[in-house]
């Protein structure tokens, strides 16, 4: 029996051990809690807890849920995965509804590259079973589209035409067919989102050149001037400064040239 | 024997539990199938299924195995390590042979940076290991050297001596030591190969100041204009589309340029 | 007895099996091994082994200290994880106290963004729990501030509320709360060493657009022109060729200038 007795006393160690693995399991990245933070830097705790957290998150000009749409945004297109099981959830708390949360990562797919939404996925699907959100409540795959608006489709089928066209036909197919005439009228996400979660993207990885158009769209869909302000204050922190400061001058312009035509159109 | 019966009870669910952590063994990222892609977006997965692999994978204008090359080229340049398994199985499923897929990951060491190859060594060994590809297949250490195009080399230093050299001694002497009169000059994968990954991680990273040049060598050394074209359009869904908008410019330059210099050369 | 013996038998195995988890208990990722490269490409392993390890980080005219601040950099700003572990314990012997590894993932936080730091945490923590590196040895969460150059302070405040006041005021506040009157005063790491992390993560991500300015910075902070052009080398490695050739430019402006400027005092 003193065999026995070991081996029982073994199994325990055993269960403990492989319990271990739970996490690992979930085939999800591990979170590092704000625990783990202080031991390799006191003072990144402390501005994760008290800057971030506690103060820029609270500022008005945004909304807590803008906030985790911007955030979101910046991870899925840097594929910066230990963070995204806590912003998926922040998300989710602050408003973001699991369709919306759903149909962000099909649309990153499109504008970050179908390996940033892939890499969003086994994490997701995991926040997904732990707050039991089931296939009922994400965006469905072919909804009703929202009408298109014609007069800005003609400007830019346009352009796309006369500068891409002469490039890569194959590209101005899938720029209308996947893209103009299809995932941004799906309803599961708002124009006025889509284009918050497209320029955040867009600025977390330094692409200033589609900046200008994006800003100029997501404006037209209703994000306001104060709201595109304070999200680079917002960006500053999850996409870093400089990406942010480089942005500067284009939303500058942006600014600058919509204020003039709406001078121009009120005399 | 009661005991002892429950012991091997709990053996059973033990191993099974231990079992589950086979795929951990492998140290590869878990990959994620349809189905995880479902519960999350119905509509991405949709997209995957139908529209990538269904319809743009077999485009004509880029055969498969290019195709697979660009891919493995975004996916290694972004660090991108989620679908690397699945894409290279693909790749070699495609025709890329194991010593090409093991020279593009060398090539890209250089041309994206050390820690994005060394990000791919525990999956590509573990692709390697379970498609029983051994050493006698990969790219050898020392092969004899492809003979050196003296004409363009002679451009290519007299530019770098000039704005480089003042600046970084060390960086002029590892541009030729190690990469022109060596990585380029090794037969396990193609100069028009080795152009057509260095393009593409170029464009998958937004790096347009180096495309105009590298994409003439792709040109050079046989990358037909339809096909980069082509290229373009596998690009915009793997790099995301803003990626591809901002090299369009640099790409249409260097068509227009080659196709006035080819009329030139006729008449 | 013969079931137990099987029973005994199977926990040895099982234990085995369960043993190889150990690694993934750290929670970070695996390293692979110069085997393991060499499993994938032989002529990588060749490379990482006699070129880059060998050969480059041996040259003289910048330290093996700063090659791995240069380094480290890189893999933060870049969420290159796979080689994190390796790099923060070869930064550790290279003569990097912990105390500036903890104060270098908090000023990236900064500069790469929040989740690049984050990042980073499972696997510090790993390195320093290895080797017993406590709370005592990191950078203190307040500790008194460097003084402030009020002269260079002045020329940043009014260039920033110039640029970005009428852009974003919450950008301005908390790039001078945050980090021009806390982070760059923090005495845990030299403003020199601040400035080559952050002039090494710009150049990682191909953010030339701020690099003027902080090379600038960096050499009023102490770096050397020679250091400068030999992190060049260094960084081609590690950030990848077409990131440093898009940096040269802007580094040989930098250089003429101060050269210029340099006669002219002279005079």
């Amino acid at each position: 029996m003193t065999v026995l007795k070991t081996a029982v006393a073994s199994f325990s160690v055993l269960l403990a051990a492989c319990a271990g693995h739970d996490k690992a399991a979930s085939q999800a990245p591990a979170v590092p809690s704000l625990e783990d933070v202080r031991a390799v830097s006191p003072a990144l705790a402390r501005n994760t807890e008290s800057l971030l957290l506690g103060e820029v998150w609270k500022r008005p000009g945004l909304s807590p849920r803008d906030r985790s749409l911007v955030t979101v945004a910046v991870l899925i297109a840097r594929n910066q995965t230990v963070e995204m099981a806590y912003h998926f959830n922040l998300a989710l708390d602050n408003g973001v509804t699991p369709a919306e949360l759903s149909e962000t990562i099909n649309h990153l797919a499109f504008y970050s590259g179908w390996g940033s939404a892939t890499g969003t996925i086994l994490i997701a699907k995991d926040v997904f079973a732990r707050r039991h959100i089931g296939a009922e409540q994400l965006a469905p795959v072919s909804p009703s589209l929202l009408p298109i608006d014609q007069a800005s489709e003609q400007v830019r089928t346009a352009y796309v035409d006369r500068v891409v066209g002469p490039v890569s036909p194959g590209l101005v197919h899938y720029t209308s067919a996947a893209l103009f005439h299809d995932l941004w009228l799906r309803p599961g996400l708002a124009p006025r989102d889509r284009s918050l979660i497209t320029v955040s993207a867009l600025i977390a990885t330094g692409q200033v050149a589609q900046l200008g158009a994006h800003l100029n769209r997501a404006m037209d869909n209703g994000l306001t001037q104060a709201q595109a302000s304070e999200m680079l204050t917002q960006l500053a922190f999850y996409a870093g400064w400089p990406n942010v400061f480089t942005a500067v001058p284009v939303v500058s312009d942006v600014f600058a040239a919509r204020q003039k035509a709406a001078s121009n159109t009120l005399q």
